[in-house]
């Protein structure tokens, strides 16, 4: 595997799955494969599972790891070309992606979309750069459109939780406080589209998915008819894609308070198992006592981060 | 051992003396314990000693370490319970502390006094979720009301350059530009009150220790008596602690710079040697030639910081 | 070896290069050297390069690792002696230095040049307090006044793409839009020096480097006629040096952009391989087309810095 972006990349699903409960029965099973090869996870944003999940799945596997914050320590980078540098950026994507490339042998990438430019983002504009530039596998540590990583966790955790062969699964648009990106809709809604499993999303108008990576899933935008029977509730907040609503990518359309998911949300499902993909807003996205409570999957979600990872990784030094 | 937070934690102090003995010659004798385990250092505050000695201890021992600046790269966490998380704090510690958990198996906390509120600050609230939730041994680096490294190192220091069977010990409070947390001496009181030595704590009127930590300590409010014929001078700046002054909890009660350890305090000891946990600010709670002069101990009582982790983490991979 | 900051402290230059390219074929040669040893690097300014390839050269050596960004996450540390410590940093590097020198096993040093005491920078202040205090070898990751990693590399880099004897090399200053510090041209200069090249060095007047450093270096005020016949052209910016103008240390002289490398400067050169130590500002030190063009050799010349690194590691750990 040389990147790690779309659903596609990881092949056949019954595949990862399976190779992902070897990993979790025995996490150091494969430690020899990363001898004298270093990670390099590299964070234009803020992150607390990815960094820890992906260093820990990385020294499992036997690798060295380099954490590199860019924005706290090292030169903020140019990524546009063709302009005089006489600004706060010193150094240009074009040089510090080989030059981080030749001091590694993979390469992790966090960068969120700006929200601001829906082409740029869409574009994938700098995890390209780096799969173009860096001359090692990428894999992306949640970018513009994608969180990979966490989808297939998100499908792991279904896989262990699941009581029927094939489960309801809704992803539910909640309110949030501010406007986030949709990498994490996107790719779950990806990764349920290739799996065997009953994928229904729902969200108020505007908040269309991009059919890229939701295609031909089914929409309701009844939350609460789109609730009902479900074995999963898939909490997330994101704002609009601007896919049906163009001029307003990146905004926050709806404060709607009432789909935040609680107990009267959760009564109309199948005893539905609730998930996020955290950090999670308490008292938004869901209530305190449904996140609490005993049918919240989100920390054995989480950890699974570490095991999806896990696999990935194998996979890249595999193909070295 | 679980957690380490108070000096009980640590049982016999002579055994714990001789088992740092025992490490300081051969630090890298226990190698194979940490083997595929993984520490994980969150700093909500900064650190210098700390954050280097705790690593090496870890290293020394085998682990693999992980570092979290939570307010450096990753999200900032709220504490509360109850609340709409609708301001700048993006996850809740409930969700945050499992999810860290699950990622490694030993737990270090750096979490400050706020010096507010003083019940908040004296319940441990932060590290105390740790214990309860993380599902991980916790133990302290520095907290609310315990540095419990700190005082161990002090007491392995004190053991090394003691020249009598029963020390004289003089914690005295040092004058200081900022309002500090009384951290370092509610430990050292508290490891002191447990060891074998005679000690005595001198400070202004209003800056008594809570008495869980000093329990029935000498208190001497003449600092130069305090100092006559003592083996070991232990300065450090607190500020109140809230005990007789209730309402003054957490400020500056005095600058009296005549408090500023100088040549005419150690004058009237046994040729005490100067101790300070560090960091130290020099002119106001020490003068340049007794912390460079040659009855200095800060920087082996520095040292000891490796020595003091790394029997605290060898017990708690011991006991998995 | 106990230090490394000039070109002397490597030794024979044929001998280092010779050990560069034994390391290069096989860099991970000499990893039990490595066992049981850690670096500390302490940065007080930011990096890339440096940060990733001293990480990545000291893994290669079997080393433990701890990354110490001064000013994020640790104490502000005071350098002055004698004053009272009443302002914003918290302790001094009088203490500081031994602390860190007991935790690790090697330092490695980032501190700039403030460029307005002249003094004071070219008496490397903060370098030879951890020289004196830290009781460790002590490497420069670029200090006041010199980068001897980065012309080490430059110097293998020239070694492998010289297609004769004794190629001309050229240092070009160019403009640049901030003050910056003359570390990478004096070092550079000091290597070419020692080196078996024709080195020229070009640049406006009043730009003339430190004779510690360029020694009898030809200097040539005219550009053009310094780059003719040049076999490798090094573009670098630097302030004024304060030489033959010592009240304009730390100034921009000129911005004088036909000093800006483009096509018609390497036109009147021998097919010159471009080199720059990075990061570089696009469209002021050099135009887009020389950079990413087939005679630029800016990255393997950064690739070239772990081989530095690991030549200098490996000598210390071998002195030990």
């Amino acid at each position: 595997m040389k990147s790690f972006i779309n659903v596609d990349d990881i092949g056949r699903l019954d595949k990862a799955l399976a190779e992902a409960m070897e990993i979790k029965n025995d996490r150091f099973k494969y430690q020899c494969l990363g001898k004298n090869k270093t990670l390099l996870m590299i964070f234009f944003n803020n992150s607390l599972r990815t960094r820890l999940s992906t260093q820990k799945a990385a020294m499992n596997l036997g690798m060295n790891v380099i954490v590199l914050d860019v924005n706290a320590g090292a030169w903020k980078l140019e990524t546009e070309r063709g302009v005089i540098m006489d600004g706060d950026k010193s150094e240009h994507l074009l040089e510090a992606i080989p030059v981080m490339g030749s001091y590694c042998d993979i390469i992790g990438v966090r960068s969120f979309a700006g929200l601001t430019d829906r082409e740029y983002d869409y574009a994938e504009t700098v995890l390209n750069q780096f799969i173009k530039y860096s001359g090692r596998p990428v894999f992306a540590m949640e970018t513009a459109t994608v969180h990979p990583l966490q989808a297939f966790a998100d499908l792991i955790t279904i896989d262990e939780y699941k009581t029927v062969a094939r489960p309801k699964v809704v992803l539910s648009w909640a309110p949030h406080c501010r406007a986030l990106p949709q990498a994490v809709p996107n790719s779950f809604a990806q990764w349920m589209n290739a799996a065997d499993v009953d994928f229904v999303i729902t969200h108020p108008e505007g908040y269309e998915l991009d059919p890229v990576f939701a295609g031909g899933a089914r929409v309701e935008y009844d939350q609460m008819k789109a609730l009902e029977g479900a074995d999963f509730v898939y909490a997330k907040n994101w704002s609009c894609p601007g896919v049906t609503r163009p001029d307003d990518y990146g905004k926050i359309l709806s404060r709607d308070m009432s789909w935040t998911i609680d107990r009267s949300h959760m009564a109309v499902t199948n005893n539905a198992k609730f998930m996020h993909c955290l950090p999670v807003r308490r008292g938004l996205i869901v209530t305190d006592d449904v996140i609490e409570g005993p049918d919240s999957i989100v920390i054995p979600e989480a950890a699974n981060r570490e095991i999806s990872c896990s696999v990935v990784i194998r996979r890249m030094l595999e193909a070295m």
